[in-house]
Protein backbone atom coordinates (compact mmCIF):
# COMPACT_ATOMS: atom_id res chain seq x y z
CA UNK A 1 0.00 0.00 0.00
CA UNK A 2 1.43 3.46 -1.34
CA UNK A 3 -0.09 6.81 -0.08
CA UNK A 4 2.28 8.44 -3.08
CA UNK A 5 0.84 10.40 -5.40
CA UNK A 6 0.79 9.00 -9.01
CA UNK A 7 2.07 11.53 -12.06
CA UNK A 8 0.81 11.78 -15.17
CA UNK A 9 2.35 14.40 -17.90
CA UNK A 10 1.64 15.22 -21.18
CA UNK A 11 3.30 18.20 -23.71
CA UNK A 12 0.15 20.29 -23.23
CA UNK A 13 -3.49 19.85 -21.65
CA UNK A 14 -4.16 16.95 -24.41
CA UNK A 15 -3.52 14.44 -21.50
CA UNK A 16 -6.50 15.85 -18.97
CA UNK A 17 -8.38 13.26 -21.62
CA UNK A 18 -6.45 10.64 -20.16
CA UNK A 19 -6.41 12.10 -15.91
CA UNK A 20 -9.83 11.94 -16.52
CA UNK A 21 -10.28 8.31 -17.06
CA UNK A 22 -7.40 7.30 -14.70
CA UNK A 23 -9.14 9.17 -12.14
CA UNK A 24 -12.15 7.42 -12.64
CA UNK A 25 -10.61 4.00 -12.68
CA UNK A 26 -9.00 4.70 -9.62
CA UNK A 27 -10.87 7.28 -7.24
CA UNK A 28 -8.80 6.87 -4.11
CA UNK A 29 -5.61 8.00 -5.53
CA UNK A 30 -3.90 11.27 -5.35
CA UNK A 31 -2.66 12.53 -8.76
CA UNK A 32 -0.09 14.89 -10.11
CA UNK A 33 -0.51 16.57 -14.00
CA UNK A 34 2.32 18.14 -15.59
CA UNK A 35 1.73 19.43 -18.92
CA UNK A 36 4.50 21.46 -20.70
CA UNK A 37 2.24 24.07 -21.68
CA UNK A 38 5.08 26.80 -22.26
CA UNK A 39 6.81 24.08 -25.94
CA UNK A 40 3.41 22.56 -27.06
CA UNK A 41 3.51 20.99 -29.75
CA UNK A 42 5.94 18.16 -29.40
CA UNK A 43 4.89 15.80 -32.02
CA UNK A 44 6.35 18.19 -34.60
CA UNK A 45 10.08 18.62 -33.12
CA UNK A 46 13.36 16.54 -33.87
CA UNK A 47 13.40 13.28 -31.90
CA UNK A 48 16.15 14.61 -30.35
CA UNK A 49 14.50 17.20 -28.66
CA UNK A 50 11.14 15.20 -27.41
CA UNK A 51 13.56 12.77 -26.15
CA UNK A 52 15.44 16.21 -24.09
CA UNK A 53 11.98 17.42 -23.12
CA UNK A 54 10.67 14.54 -21.97
CA UNK A 55 13.53 13.48 -19.57
CA UNK A 56 12.90 17.10 -17.79
CA UNK A 57 9.50 16.25 -17.40
CA UNK A 58 9.93 12.78 -15.82
CA UNK A 59 13.12 14.78 -14.04
CA UNK A 60 10.22 17.18 -12.25
CA UNK A 61 7.52 14.40 -11.49
CA UNK A 62 10.05 12.46 -9.46
CA UNK A 63 11.11 15.94 -7.46
CA UNK A 64 7.54 15.43 -6.47
CA UNK A 65 7.83 12.16 -4.80
CA UNK A 66 5.07 10.02 -7.23
CA UNK A 67 4.56 6.17 -6.80
CA UNK A 68 4.80 6.19 -10.80
CA UNK A 69 4.51 7.68 -13.89
CA UNK A 70 2.02 8.04 -16.48
CA UNK A 71 3.04 8.69 -19.88
CA UNK A 72 0.37 10.62 -21.05
CA UNK A 73 1.75 11.97 -24.39
CA UNK A 74 1.90 9.66 -27.20
CA UNK A 75 4.90 11.15 -29.27
CA UNK A 76 6.99 11.06 -26.06
CA UNK A 77 6.07 7.52 -25.51
CA UNK A 78 6.98 6.21 -29.49
CA UNK A 79 9.84 8.44 -29.18
CA UNK A 80 11.90 8.47 -26.44
CA UNK A 81 13.33 5.68 -24.39
CA UNK A 82 12.50 7.19 -20.74
CA UNK A 83 15.83 6.91 -18.30
CA UNK A 84 14.53 7.29 -14.67
CA UNK A 85 17.42 9.31 -14.06
CA UNK A 86 19.42 9.42 -10.95
CA UNK A 87 16.45 11.20 -8.32
CA UNK A 88 14.79 7.77 -8.03
CA UNK A 89 13.68 4.81 -9.90
CA UNK A 90 9.75 4.44 -10.40
CA UNK A 91 8.03 2.43 -12.78
CA UNK A 92 6.87 4.43 -16.03
CA UNK A 93 3.58 3.20 -18.10
CA UNK A 94 3.78 4.75 -21.24
CA UNK A 95 0.61 5.57 -23.88
CA UNK A 96 1.97 2.99 -26.43
CA UNK A 97 2.50 -0.43 -24.48
CA UNK A 98 -0.77 -0.96 -23.22
CA UNK A 99 -1.94 -0.79 -26.71
CA UNK A 100 0.17 -3.09 -28.38
CA UNK A 101 -0.03 -5.64 -26.21
CA UNK A 102 -4.19 -5.46 -26.60
CA UNK A 103 -3.82 -5.55 -30.63
CA UNK A 104 -1.44 -8.37 -30.34
CA UNK A 105 -4.28 -10.40 -28.25
CA UNK A 106 -6.84 -8.87 -30.28
CA UNK A 107 -6.19 -10.87 -33.45
CA UNK A 108 -7.90 -8.02 -36.15
CA UNK A 109 -6.34 -8.30 -39.08
CA UNK A 110 -6.01 -4.91 -40.54
CA UNK A 111 -5.80 -1.32 -38.01
CA UNK A 112 -4.86 2.08 -38.68
CA UNK A 113 -3.18 4.17 -36.13
CA UNK A 114 -3.66 8.08 -36.52
CA UNK A 115 -1.31 10.17 -34.75
CA UNK A 116 1.28 12.85 -34.84
CA UNK A 117 4.15 13.19 -37.56
CA UNK A 118 6.58 12.15 -34.26
CA UNK A 119 4.44 9.01 -33.39
CA UNK A 120 3.80 7.79 -37.04
CA UNK A 121 7.28 8.40 -38.05
CA UNK A 122 8.62 6.20 -34.89
CA UNK A 123 7.04 3.36 -37.29
CA UNK A 124 6.38 1.99 -33.64
CA UNK A 125 2.86 0.15 -34.23
CA UNK A 126 3.79 -1.37 -37.52
CA UNK A 127 6.96 -2.67 -35.85
CA UNK A 128 5.63 -4.37 -33.50
CA UNK A 129 2.79 -6.14 -34.81
CA UNK A 130 3.82 -8.27 -37.54
CA UNK A 131 1.40 -10.27 -38.15
CA UNK A 132 -1.79 -7.19 -38.36
CA UNK A 133 -1.60 -4.90 -41.48
CA UNK A 134 -1.14 -1.61 -40.03
CA UNK A 135 -2.03 1.73 -41.88
CA UNK A 136 -0.51 4.32 -40.30
CA UNK A 137 -1.27 8.15 -40.66
CA UNK A 138 0.08 11.23 -39.21
CA UNK A 139 -2.35 13.72 -38.97
CA UNK A 140 -0.14 17.19 -37.79
CA UNK A 141 -3.18 19.43 -38.11
CA UNK A 142 -5.96 17.75 -36.10
CA UNK A 143 -4.20 18.69 -33.23
CA UNK A 144 -4.03 22.74 -33.74
CA UNK A 145 -7.44 22.50 -35.14
CA UNK A 146 -9.02 20.32 -32.15
CA UNK A 147 -7.57 23.39 -29.39
CA UNK A 148 -9.38 25.87 -31.80
CA UNK A 149 -12.08 23.83 -30.87
CA UNK A 150 -13.31 24.11 -35.27
CA UNK A 151 -15.56 21.34 -35.80
CA UNK A 152 -17.38 22.46 -39.35
CA UNK A 153 -15.63 22.99 -42.69
CA UNK A 154 -11.95 23.36 -41.47
CA UNK A 155 -11.89 19.92 -39.50
CA UNK A 156 -14.11 18.25 -42.20
CA UNK A 157 -11.52 19.31 -44.61
CA UNK A 158 -8.41 17.95 -42.87
CA UNK A 159 -10.34 14.85 -41.89
CA UNK A 160 -10.76 14.39 -45.75
CA UNK A 161 -6.92 14.90 -46.34
CA UNK A 162 -6.00 12.74 -43.59
CA UNK A 163 -8.64 10.00 -43.37
CA UNK A 164 -9.77 9.13 -46.80
CA UNK A 165 -6.82 7.14 -47.52
CA UNK A 166 -8.13 4.89 -43.89
CA UNK A 167 -11.78 4.59 -45.24
CA UNK A 168 -10.43 3.06 -48.09
CA UNK A 169 -8.26 0.40 -46.91
CA UNK A 170 -11.27 -0.32 -44.87
CA UNK A 171 -9.46 -1.10 -41.11
CA UNK A 172 -11.45 -3.10 -38.15
CA UNK A 173 -10.13 -0.49 -36.25
CA UNK A 174 -8.69 2.79 -35.60
CA UNK A 175 -6.39 3.90 -32.84
CA UNK A 176 -6.56 7.35 -31.82
CA UNK A 177 -3.01 7.49 -30.60
CA UNK A 178 -3.31 10.86 -29.38
CA UNK A 179 -4.29 12.44 -26.73
CA UNK A 180 -6.00 15.06 -28.45
CA UNK A 181 -8.11 12.59 -30.58
CA UNK A 182 -11.14 11.48 -28.34
CA UNK A 183 -12.28 14.70 -28.14
CA UNK A 184 -13.26 14.32 -31.80
CA UNK A 185 -14.14 10.49 -31.40
CA UNK A 186 -17.77 11.12 -32.95
CA UNK A 187 -16.27 13.31 -35.80
CA UNK A 188 -13.98 10.20 -36.75
CA UNK A 189 -16.72 8.27 -36.43
CA UNK A 190 -19.34 10.07 -38.63
CA UNK A 191 -16.57 10.43 -41.35
CA UNK A 192 -15.03 7.22 -41.49
CA UNK A 193 -18.63 5.09 -40.64
CA UNK A 194 -18.82 1.55 -39.46
CA UNK A 195 -15.43 1.17 -37.70
CA UNK A 196 -14.03 0.36 -33.92
CA UNK A 197 -12.74 3.18 -32.38
CA UNK A 198 -9.83 2.57 -29.80
CA UNK A 199 -8.96 5.33 -27.56
CA UNK A 200 -6.05 4.22 -25.71
CA UNK A 201 -6.70 6.32 -22.62
CA UNK A 202 -9.24 3.14 -21.28
CA UNK A 203 -6.27 0.84 -21.62
CA UNK A 204 -3.36 3.10 -19.93
CA UNK A 205 -5.69 3.43 -16.76
CA UNK A 206 -6.65 -0.22 -16.43
CA UNK A 207 -3.38 -1.23 -16.94
CA UNK A 208 -2.20 1.34 -14.66
CA UNK A 209 -4.72 0.08 -12.09
CA UNK A 210 -3.47 -3.58 -12.89
CA UNK A 211 -0.18 -2.87 -12.11
CA UNK A 212 -0.81 -0.42 -8.33
CA UNK A 213 -2.66 -3.65 -7.71
CA UNK A 214 -0.78 -6.75 -8.30
CA UNK A 215 2.45 -4.69 -6.93
CA UNK A 216 0.36 -3.08 -4.01
CA UNK A 217 0.87 0.16 -4.71
CA UNK A 218 -2.75 1.28 -4.45
CA UNK A 219 -3.95 3.83 -2.01
CA UNK A 220 -5.62 2.12 0.93
CA UNK A 221 -7.00 6.06 1.46
CA UNK A 222 -10.81 5.69 1.50
CA UNK A 223 -11.41 9.25 0.50
CA UNK A 224 -11.49 10.72 -3.13
CA UNK A 225 -8.25 11.46 -4.28
CA UNK A 226 -7.17 15.08 -5.09
CA UNK A 227 -5.42 16.37 -8.41
CA UNK A 228 -2.80 19.05 -8.52
CA UNK A 229 -1.75 20.72 -12.29
CA UNK A 230 1.67 21.63 -12.74
CA UNK A 231 2.30 23.85 -15.86
CA UNK A 232 5.06 26.11 -17.90
CA UNK A 233 2.96 28.50 -19.07
CA UNK A 234 1.12 30.49 -17.01
CA UNK A 235 -1.93 29.00 -14.54
CA UNK A 236 -4.47 30.96 -16.40
CA UNK A 237 -3.80 30.22 -19.75
CA UNK A 238 -3.52 26.81 -18.70
CA UNK A 239 -7.40 26.90 -17.21
CA UNK A 240 -8.49 28.81 -19.81
CA UNK A 241 -7.37 26.64 -22.36
CA UNK A 242 -8.26 23.24 -20.95
CA UNK A 243 -11.68 24.87 -20.35
CA UNK A 244 -12.31 25.47 -23.76
CA UNK A 245 -10.89 22.07 -24.77
CA UNK A 246 -12.49 19.90 -22.46
CA UNK A 247 -16.03 22.07 -21.65
CA UNK A 248 -15.57 21.92 -18.09
CA UNK A 249 -13.66 23.57 -15.37
CA UNK A 250 -10.27 22.15 -13.69
CA UNK A 251 -10.43 21.22 -10.32
CA UNK A 252 -7.69 21.40 -8.73
CA UNK A 253 -4.83 23.69 -7.66
CA UNK A 254 -2.53 24.87 -10.71
CA UNK A 255 0.88 26.14 -10.41
CA UNK A 256 3.59 27.59 -12.96
CA UNK A 257 6.71 26.19 -12.95
CA UNK A 258 10.39 26.33 -14.30
CA UNK A 259 12.02 23.34 -15.68
CA UNK A 260 15.72 22.85 -14.33
CA UNK A 261 17.73 21.68 -17.71
CA UNK B 1 30.33 52.39 -40.40
CA UNK B 2 30.13 49.54 -38.13
CA UNK B 3 31.20 46.01 -39.88
CA UNK B 4 29.18 44.37 -37.19
CA UNK B 5 26.71 42.01 -37.91
CA UNK B 6 22.87 42.88 -37.71
CA UNK B 7 20.86 40.35 -35.75
CA UNK B 8 17.00 39.24 -36.70
CA UNK B 9 15.03 37.13 -34.26
CA UNK B 10 11.65 35.04 -34.84
CA UNK B 11 9.89 32.43 -33.09
CA UNK B 12 11.06 29.95 -35.78
CA UNK B 13 11.01 30.05 -39.51
CA UNK B 14 8.42 32.19 -40.60
CA UNK B 15 11.22 35.29 -39.95
CA UNK B 16 13.10 33.77 -42.85
CA UNK B 17 10.88 35.85 -45.15
CA UNK B 18 11.86 38.62 -43.46
CA UNK B 19 15.85 37.68 -43.39
CA UNK B 20 15.17 37.82 -47.19
CA UNK B 21 14.30 41.16 -48.05
CA UNK B 22 16.52 42.49 -45.50
CA UNK B 23 19.48 40.41 -47.56
CA UNK B 24 18.22 41.96 -50.93
CA UNK B 25 17.96 45.68 -49.39
CA UNK B 26 21.62 45.48 -47.26
CA UNK B 27 23.32 42.66 -49.92
CA UNK B 28 26.57 43.90 -47.97
CA UNK B 29 25.91 43.32 -44.14
CA UNK B 30 26.36 40.10 -42.40
CA UNK B 31 23.32 38.93 -40.97
CA UNK B 32 22.84 36.51 -37.97
CA UNK B 33 19.50 34.93 -37.89
CA UNK B 34 18.15 33.05 -34.45
CA UNK B 35 14.91 31.04 -34.34
CA UNK B 36 13.43 29.62 -31.12
CA UNK B 37 12.60 26.14 -33.27
CA UNK B 38 12.11 24.40 -30.16
CA UNK B 39 9.35 26.43 -28.97
CA UNK B 40 8.00 27.76 -31.78
CA UNK B 41 4.75 29.02 -31.90
CA UNK B 42 4.81 31.73 -29.98
CA UNK B 43 1.49 33.55 -30.95
CA UNK B 44 -0.82 30.92 -28.76
CA UNK B 45 1.38 31.45 -25.26
CA UNK B 46 0.48 33.66 -22.68
CA UNK B 47 1.62 37.26 -23.09
CA UNK B 48 3.80 36.61 -19.99
CA UNK B 49 5.62 33.70 -21.38
CA UNK B 50 5.93 35.44 -25.08
CA UNK B 51 7.65 38.51 -23.15
CA UNK B 52 10.00 36.11 -20.88
CA UNK B 53 10.85 33.72 -24.22
CA UNK B 54 11.08 37.71 -26.70
CA UNK B 55 13.69 38.67 -23.55
CA UNK B 56 15.75 35.58 -24.41
CA UNK B 57 15.93 35.87 -27.52
CA UNK B 58 17.29 39.24 -27.26
CA UNK B 59 19.75 38.34 -24.95
CA UNK B 60 21.12 35.32 -27.24
CA UNK B 61 21.82 38.00 -29.73
CA UNK B 62 23.65 40.32 -27.86
CA UNK B 63 26.18 37.83 -26.84
CA UNK B 64 26.65 37.89 -30.72
CA UNK B 65 28.06 41.53 -30.65
CA UNK B 66 25.25 42.58 -33.35
CA UNK B 67 24.80 46.48 -34.10
CA UNK B 68 21.18 46.32 -33.83
CA UNK B 69 18.46 43.19 -33.72
CA UNK B 70 15.16 43.08 -36.08
CA UNK B 71 12.20 41.50 -34.52
CA UNK B 72 10.84 39.85 -37.03
CA UNK B 73 8.26 38.01 -35.07
CA UNK B 74 4.96 40.10 -34.95
CA UNK B 75 3.94 38.47 -31.77
CA UNK B 76 6.81 39.70 -29.88
CA UNK B 77 6.46 42.91 -31.09
CA UNK B 78 3.16 43.66 -30.60
CA UNK B 79 3.40 42.21 -27.19
CA UNK B 80 6.86 42.55 -25.48
CA UNK B 81 8.61 45.46 -24.85
CA UNK B 82 11.59 44.34 -24.99
CA UNK B 83 14.45 45.89 -22.82
CA UNK B 84 18.23 45.59 -23.92
CA UNK B 85 19.04 44.26 -20.94
CA UNK B 86 22.26 44.77 -19.45
CA UNK B 87 24.72 42.99 -21.69
CA UNK B 88 24.43 46.17 -24.29
CA UNK B 89 22.37 48.58 -25.48
CA UNK B 90 21.74 48.44 -29.16
CA UNK B 91 19.25 49.86 -31.46
CA UNK B 92 15.79 47.26 -31.80
CA UNK B 93 13.57 47.93 -34.59
CA UNK B 94 11.07 46.05 -34.60
CA UNK B 95 7.90 44.61 -37.28
CA UNK B 96 5.22 46.40 -36.15
CA UNK B 97 6.22 50.54 -35.84
CA UNK B 98 6.99 50.62 -39.73
CA UNK B 99 3.83 49.67 -40.44
CA UNK B 100 2.34 51.73 -37.67
CA UNK B 101 4.27 55.05 -39.35
CA UNK B 102 3.27 54.02 -43.01
CA UNK B 103 -0.38 53.67 -41.93
CA UNK B 104 -0.20 57.14 -40.26
CA UNK B 105 0.67 58.52 -43.29
CA UNK B 106 -0.77 56.49 -45.92
CA UNK B 107 -4.18 58.08 -45.26
CA UNK B 108 -6.07 54.72 -46.10
CA UNK B 109 -9.73 55.15 -44.98
CA UNK B 110 -10.17 51.57 -43.86
CA UNK B 111 -8.23 48.67 -43.48
CA UNK B 112 -7.96 45.32 -42.15
CA UNK B 113 -4.93 43.02 -39.64
CA UNK B 114 -4.51 39.78 -39.94
CA UNK B 115 -1.91 37.65 -37.34
CA UNK B 116 -1.71 35.38 -34.64
CA UNK B 117 -3.71 35.33 -31.78
CA UNK B 118 -1.08 37.30 -29.51
CA UNK B 119 -0.62 40.15 -32.07
CA UNK B 120 -4.31 40.69 -32.13
CA UNK B 121 -5.40 40.53 -28.95
CA UNK B 122 -2.37 43.62 -27.64
CA UNK B 123 -5.02 45.64 -29.95
CA UNK B 124 -2.20 47.11 -31.38
CA UNK B 125 -3.46 48.57 -34.95
CA UNK B 126 -6.81 49.32 -33.47
CA UNK B 127 -4.90 52.09 -30.55
CA UNK B 128 -2.80 53.17 -32.46
CA UNK B 129 -4.68 53.99 -35.80
CA UNK B 130 -7.34 56.26 -34.39
CA UNK B 131 -8.06 58.00 -37.33
CA UNK B 132 -8.40 54.61 -39.82
CA UNK B 133 -11.00 52.02 -39.47
CA UNK B 134 -9.33 49.07 -38.26
CA UNK B 135 -10.83 45.05 -38.40
CA UNK B 136 -8.37 42.60 -36.74
CA UNK B 137 -8.44 39.40 -36.96
CA UNK B 138 -6.77 36.66 -35.41
CA UNK B 139 -6.46 33.67 -38.01
CA UNK B 140 -4.51 30.65 -35.64
CA UNK B 141 -4.68 27.80 -37.85
CA UNK B 142 -3.04 29.39 -40.63
CA UNK B 143 0.46 29.20 -39.52
CA UNK B 144 0.43 25.57 -39.03
CA UNK B 145 -0.85 25.41 -42.19
CA UNK B 146 1.24 27.08 -44.16
CA UNK B 147 3.78 25.20 -41.99
CA UNK B 148 2.05 22.02 -43.63
CA UNK B 149 2.29 23.63 -46.84
CA UNK B 150 -1.53 22.79 -47.43
CA UNK B 151 -2.85 24.81 -50.20
CA UNK B 152 -5.85 22.55 -51.54
CA UNK B 153 -9.46 22.55 -49.44
CA UNK B 154 -8.05 23.05 -46.15
CA UNK B 155 -6.27 26.31 -46.33
CA UNK B 156 -9.59 27.48 -48.50
CA UNK B 157 -11.52 26.72 -45.52
CA UNK B 158 -9.65 28.27 -43.13
CA UNK B 159 -9.66 31.48 -45.25
CA UNK B 160 -13.04 31.30 -45.90
CA UNK B 161 -13.53 31.46 -41.71
CA UNK B 162 -11.10 33.88 -40.99
CA UNK B 163 -11.35 36.07 -43.81
CA UNK B 164 -14.70 35.91 -44.74
CA UNK B 165 -15.65 39.14 -42.53
CA UNK B 166 -12.31 41.13 -43.81
CA UNK B 167 -14.05 40.52 -47.68
CA UNK B 168 -17.28 41.91 -46.41
CA UNK B 169 -16.34 45.00 -44.80
CA UNK B 170 -14.10 45.83 -48.17
CA UNK B 171 -10.77 47.43 -46.43
CA UNK B 172 -8.55 49.29 -48.76
CA UNK B 173 -5.90 47.67 -47.34
CA UNK B 174 -4.98 44.57 -45.44
CA UNK B 175 -1.76 43.98 -43.40
CA UNK B 176 0.17 40.33 -43.26
CA UNK B 177 1.01 40.75 -39.63
CA UNK B 178 2.87 37.39 -39.12
CA UNK B 179 5.72 36.56 -41.16
CA UNK B 180 4.31 33.19 -42.19
CA UNK B 181 1.37 34.76 -43.97
CA UNK B 182 3.88 36.61 -47.40
CA UNK B 183 3.87 32.61 -48.35
CA UNK B 184 0.28 32.14 -49.42
CA UNK B 185 -0.42 36.31 -49.93
CA UNK B 186 -1.67 34.94 -53.66
CA UNK B 187 -4.04 32.61 -52.69
CA UNK B 188 -4.69 35.38 -50.04
CA UNK B 189 -5.08 37.96 -52.83
CA UNK B 190 -7.21 35.62 -55.07
CA UNK B 191 -9.73 35.06 -51.95
CA UNK B 192 -10.26 38.61 -51.24
CA UNK B 193 -10.15 40.44 -54.85
CA UNK B 194 -9.21 43.81 -55.56
CA UNK B 195 -7.51 45.02 -52.74
CA UNK B 196 -3.98 45.67 -51.57
CA UNK B 197 -2.06 43.49 -49.61
CA UNK B 198 0.87 44.92 -47.78
CA UNK B 199 3.91 42.62 -46.41
CA UNK B 200 5.91 44.56 -43.56
CA UNK B 201 9.00 43.04 -44.60
CA UNK B 202 9.55 45.53 -47.14
CA UNK B 203 8.81 48.39 -44.83
CA UNK B 204 10.80 46.61 -42.16
CA UNK B 205 13.88 46.43 -44.42
CA UNK B 206 13.37 49.78 -45.42
CA UNK B 207 12.98 51.12 -41.98
CA UNK B 208 16.58 49.54 -41.25
CA UNK B 209 18.20 50.49 -44.40
CA UNK B 210 17.13 53.99 -43.37
CA UNK B 211 18.40 53.61 -40.06
CA UNK B 212 22.30 52.56 -40.55
CA UNK B 213 22.48 55.04 -42.94
CA UNK B 214 21.42 57.87 -40.95
CA UNK B 215 23.41 56.61 -38.15
CA UNK B 216 26.44 55.62 -40.17
CA UNK B 217 26.13 52.36 -39.26
CA UNK B 218 26.29 50.72 -42.28
CA UNK B 219 28.82 48.10 -43.34
CA UNK B 220 31.67 49.82 -45.37
CA UNK B 221 32.31 46.67 -47.34
CA UNK B 222 32.22 46.04 -50.72
CA UNK B 223 31.77 42.08 -50.49
CA UNK B 224 28.61 40.13 -50.19
CA UNK B 225 27.49 39.69 -46.60
CA UNK B 226 27.13 36.09 -44.90
CA UNK B 227 24.28 34.75 -42.94
CA UNK B 228 24.83 32.39 -39.60
CA UNK B 229 21.89 30.79 -38.08
CA UNK B 230 21.02 29.68 -34.41
CA UNK B 231 18.14 27.72 -33.83
CA UNK B 232 17.24 25.74 -30.53
CA UNK B 233 15.89 22.77 -32.29
CA UNK B 234 18.28 20.38 -34.21
CA UNK B 235 20.06 22.06 -37.33
CA UNK B 236 18.51 19.15 -39.35
CA UNK B 237 15.00 19.83 -38.31
CA UNK B 238 15.82 23.51 -39.32
CA UNK B 239 17.02 22.68 -42.64
CA UNK B 240 14.29 20.62 -43.25
CA UNK B 241 11.38 22.46 -42.08
CA UNK B 242 12.78 26.29 -44.04
CA UNK B 243 13.35 23.92 -47.48
CA UNK B 244 10.00 22.99 -47.41
CA UNK B 245 8.22 26.32 -46.01
CA UNK B 246 10.50 28.26 -48.72
CA UNK B 247 11.39 25.67 -51.42
CA UNK B 248 14.33 26.73 -51.57
CA UNK B 249 17.79 25.63 -49.11
CA UNK B 250 19.17 27.59 -46.93
CA UNK B 251 22.33 28.45 -47.62
CA UNK B 252 24.77 29.59 -44.20
CA UNK B 253 26.13 28.32 -41.16
CA UNK B 254 23.45 26.16 -38.61
CA UNK B 255 24.31 26.45 -35.25
CA UNK B 256 21.76 24.74 -32.49
CA UNK B 257 22.08 26.48 -29.24
CA UNK B 258 20.53 26.36 -25.67
CA UNK B 259 19.04 29.69 -24.56
CA UNK B 260 20.77 30.74 -20.90
CA UNK B 261 17.28 31.69 -19.11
Amino acid sequence: MDKRPIGVFDSGIGGLTVLKKIAKALPNEDLIYFGDTARVPYGTRSKETIRKFAQEDVNFLLTKNVKCIVIACHTVSSVAAIQNGSTASVPIINATTPTLNFLKDAKRKRIAVIGTRGTISSGVYKKSLRKTKVTEQECPLLVPIIEEGEKGEVLESAMRLYLSNIKKVKPDLVVLACTHYPIIKKEIKDFLGDVEILDPADLISRELKRFLVSNHLQSKSSKKGGVKFFVTDTVEHFAKNAKELLREEVSGKIERIKLTQ
